[in-house]
């Protein structure tokens, strides 16, 4: 493939074309005075040498000079990209494909002094299941807010597939503020997604179990195990979802997978594909077919179509009932509502993109060689109608699925996700004949495929799930590297590869390894579009975007209070020390440090780490933190700034002691 | 700085020269047939336009060509960083700088399975202090394995200078296989270090204490505080550290700094540099002077000569003392026994790195404007000679500084840390400057600076610590990257700026956003030089190297085994399905998961998910890992697979149910 890009973009024999030309006319350059004299062929020779030297074709050389974003310029595109089972989100910027920030959302990360004492523990607390304080997460799906159907640089949510939680990342300061548990299962796959105005962030469940996690014995699938819809209610003004506001769909166990909201004309529907209509629940130890088999049999499985606005009315006129605190309105309400249908996709679906004006939907088969585009006002009709063609085991009612497409794309082996360019293309990623199959949406016909290296999962494209994608560039998130990069043991990074969609021709740019995690999905954003700020309000507590109760705002300020056998440290923290920089307290204490950052320029960060306390939290200019814990160990603790703060960094230091009882 | 780039490397009018040039001869070049014709004008204009449209400068494109690895090629060296406090090491590729794995050491990691519930939590519990588990880490100094002072490829090692800890990384998997914990200290700086055959890893103290920690009040600092230099015995056959044939050398409170080991003809040395023999211990609240200000009173610190072989054969003489379970050589008998002394080092030293050669050893002065080059035989004769200019006031030996050096470079405004090339030439940091001072080692004169941005911690050259460092390239790695990289919020990426050493003149080559974690130190090896496997033997356990006794190695040898109450599951893993896939057990039983993964093929990677319960592990091709837990909650709990391990990959699952008591 990269032998042929140059020819096609007519750069084609620049560099070397450049060379001959200019060694043709050697003796002329000679008469010309400055730099054109002196650069004409030695130059070149250079630039030869230099391509000859590191191996490099003209096609490389573009690629290069695509990519490359010289010291202090900016990318033009950042990538928010699920961290898969590392529980975190991974910041990526474009065309450089650089690593610029991790996100610590669902697992402790230190740097960033997320779980270690400070303020975010609670962050993570709220993401406890059965009181079970859980340390990781398998982050699928990527979400940015919208306004209007538009990515609006605001927020961002992902889920947590192994455990059925939803993050809340405000992009103000790239942190994450709120994690919430879904009350009623164990997994979610479809989320976060969000409507077109960020009222709702969506969660629908993978793996089915009874709602609520209670037992019930696997032979009760059918009768006991369900899958949910959540619709988390988003406060865009406290920038955090609602608990008490929100409300989940019940939905049969068909193992629901991928999700996506309808815009402009499909605006207030939820489409959500399943895999396993055959409700196959393995049995591999007792010679049952595994789960990969048994949901295999079926030609068809179901896309399910959701009227979320109905939904809403629905349980807002008490038709829900609660499970573990969560309203849930029954699968046979929302059906016989008109809020809830089926309609088959073929085979083993996966993928569920709803095109930029809203009037497509498209979904891959893992097993199948197309991509169906179902057609959003042939549903809408149908379900008007209520033309049904008859009604599944719970009673849902299933459309007719020639009735409900515009087509079938012939892909390949294995389509499954599918992004849009502002030019009427889609791509699709094809995860075993690993390519991505570009095709035109007009006439539903593959005009290219490009190989990626190798078997790409998702895919992505700038600006991609709004209602006006940039085109430009796509990303192919490829699972598997092999010999793509240098060897790291048996783990190897995925590969994300950077697709200059812009040609007539679609080229990889440059292969970016990710070596942390296993992203899922990802989002592009136009970097104008965010406005991150540098710096906190002095004495600001990020999780409540208020100046702290506890801040210390001078070091005039700064106190130790001792109050019975709880003592409260109000410290400041600037270049080079804290004050106070010696505490000392009794074994058995409470001890409560407020700390309050006095800085307020730009990059100037210190981190407050104590000796053998497991406490660590990161202080950007201005914020202010509240660290609790009981002095349990005596002894002689240091504490010191954790940041390279200043040429006396290093002294940046103090003391805790702990007298020991009796001592 | 980057406008003279191109001039100076004579690449200087390349593109622009060979643009104009075959502009200049465009009818000529039209006389030419084929690519050079069509090439000569209309390429050249791409080129240019290319240039123009992304902003790049001609050394930009040089830039751009130096350091773009295309698809499928690999890098040529490898970096190991340390993670500050995010508690891991991070592995580059150079000259591409792409993050090519964060390596899972301190903190728990749960995309590599590290520390949820699998084996590596007993690597994880080997570095517990005080009985507590610690969540993270402040990594300062990875030293990769020496056989005769030249990097080996075998192991990496790092400290943990936040709870005086060090860990060992086997460079066959990536993986992090020890941590043993300093019983002594609470804090360590020098660390970690090898001796030119890695017969110890060596680990120095920062900020003193107690040894053993206990209480003592600050007031008596002087008389109980104190610094140590770790000997940490490693056994290469069995890759691990032994800390019982390991042994300290107790040292003055003068908060030793870095560290590092002699090397061919000051093989058998460690030196130490130290930052407060002032032994200020501030007290801002009662209105003393903070440390920083506090340490920096005397115009010299010392610089700390330990002859580690004589402090070996007096601890195997019985010389030591026995703390905390660790042998302890008082520093009075160090002193006695000629194995210790001191030298001055002006202003607040920092860095101390010995000279490829092995003859001298260079410390910088965060307040001094010099890199102070100590001659090794001026030193060791000096102690043969035992003449000194008196002694500290804990008995140890003190040289003249004037006659212990080879001389001192005048540098700039706060010079850190010195890395070497193959040519003479040395690099040292200059943090307050940001810059990089190039010196010739032969004059001790600076011949040039190159400005970084900004704030320069840590320099780092290719195989730069080794007896023979390869020139080439060094790296610069900057704590503040300010208006470097696009904004993700008040936590800014550091910067490592790579510098292309081969011309006449340093070139920035590019910036690479750090985007997780602040590195102190790094190193850089030949790829040449790994070889790490990209799988296990079947059924192998990583942590003892061995096919494990709970083995799985076919799907037939799969089994639930129930003993009273607890409940051993023997389980296979292989595309795309477990066997058993239904575990059911009792509320309240103990549940050992024993998993053998049955892949061989390269990059084939299964993980392990069990909902709600905190374990997460990952299955390389041919691991075998057990997990042990109560199952606690009652209820049902998917697990699966959480790597895209195939087509059929979301139906590798399975349920784990717990019936609840009197359920």
């Amino acid at each position: 493939m990269q032998v042929t890009i140059g020819k096609v973009l007519g750069l084609g024999g620049a560099l070397l074309g450049a060379t001959v030309a200019a060694a043709a006319c050697e003796n002329k350059a000679e008469q010309k005075p400055g730099a054109a004299q002196s650069g004409a062929l030695g130059a070149s020779q250079s630039l030869k040498q230099l391509m000859e030297a590191r191996g490099l074709t003209e096609a490389d050389v573009e690629a290069a000079l695509k990519t490359y974003v010289p010291g202090g310029k900016h990318d033009e595109y950042m990538i928010f990209a699920s961290g898969g089972h590392s529980g975190q989100v991974l910041v990526l910027g474009v065309p450089s494909m650089r690593l610029l920030k991790v996100i610590a959302v669902f697992a402790p990360e230190p740097w960033q002094g997320y779980g270690y004492g400070g303020e975010s523990d609670k962050v993570l607390a709220g993401g406890d299941q059965n009181g079970k304080r859980i340390g990781w997460a398998d982050v699928h799906h990527p979400n940015l807010s919208e306004t209007k159907g538009d990515y609006d640089g605001k927020f961002l949510f992902v889920n947590d597939k192994a455990n059925g939680r939803v993050a809340v990342i405000d992009l103000g300061d790239f942190n994450t503020k709120q994690i919430v548990a879904n009350p009623l299962v164990g997994s979610d796959h479809g989320g976060a997604f969000v409507d077109p105005n960020t009222e709702y962030v969506i969660e629908t469940s993978q793996y089915p179990v009874p709602l609520g996690r209670d037992y019930a014995p696997i032979t009760e699938y059918k009768e006991k195990y369900r899958g949910v819809a959540m619709f988390w209610k988003f406060d865009r003004e406290k920038g955090r979802i609602d608990p008490a506001q929100s409300f989940a769909v019940e939905l049969p166990p068909y193992t629901q997978d991928l999700a996506d909201a309808g815009k402009l004309v499909s605006d207030g529907w939820v489409f959500i594909n399943s895999f396993n209509t055959e409700m196959a629940v393995g049995g591999t130890l007792e010679g049952k077919p595994p789960i990969e088999s048994g949901a295999s049999k079926n030609d068809m499985d179901y896309l399910h179509i959701l009227d979320w606005r109905k939904a809403e009315r629905l349980v807002k006129d008490g038709k829900a009932t609660t499970i573990k605190g969560m309203r849930v309105l029954p699968m046979k309400v929302a059906a016989d509502e008109g809020a809830l249908a089926l309609v088959g996709e073929p085979k083993s679906p996966h993928g569920c993109d709803v095109t930029p004006d809203g009037t497509g939907i498209v979904v891959g088969g893992k097993l199948d060689t197309h991509a169906t585009v179902y057609e959003f006002s042939k549903i809408k009709s149908l379900i008007d109608q209520k033309k049904f063609e008859g009604k599944d085991e719970y009673g849902i009612p299933i459309l007719a699925f020639k009735e409900s497409i515009r087509g079938q794309v012939e892909i390949g082996l294995g389509p499954l996700h599918t992004v849009f360019d502002d030019k009427g293309f889609a791509y699709t990623s094809v995860f075993i004949e690993s390519v991505v199959a570009k095709w035109s949406m007009k006439d539903l016909k593959v005009t290219e495929k490009l190989s990626v290296h190798y078997n790409i999962g998702h895919i992505m494209a700038a600006e991609g799930d709004t209602v006006s994608p940039d085109g430009k560039y796509v990303v192919a998130m490829n699972k598997m590297s092999m010999d793509r990069f240098t060897k790291v043991g048996p783990l190897f990074p995925q590969n994300f590869q950077l697709v200059d969609t812009t040609g007539e021709q679609m080229r990889i740019l440059v292969d970016a390894p990710i070596g942390i995690g296993e992203p899922h999905y990802s989002q592009m954003i136009k970097i104008d579009k965010l406005a991150p700020h540098a710096a906190y309000k002095p004495g600001e507590n990020p999780y409540t975007g208020k100046v702290d109760p506890h801040a210390v705002l001078s070091p005039k300020d700064a106190r130790i209070v001792r109050n019975g056998t709880t003592v409260d440290v109000y410290m400041t923290v600037i270049r080079s020390h804290f004050v106070p920089d010696r505490i000392e307290v009794d074994e058995g204490d409470t001890v409560n440090l407020h700390m309050t950052s006095l800085e307020s320029a730009e990059d100037q960060v210190h981190g407050f780490a104590l000796n053998m306390y497991d406490v660590n939290v990161s202080l950007e200019p201005g914020k202010h933190e509240n660290i609790s814990f009981k002095a349990d160990v005596p002894g002689v603790f240091p504490f010191f700034c954790t940041e390279f703060c200043s040429a006396l960094h290093l002294e940046m230091a103090g003391y805790f002691l702990v007298k020991p009882k009796g001592g």
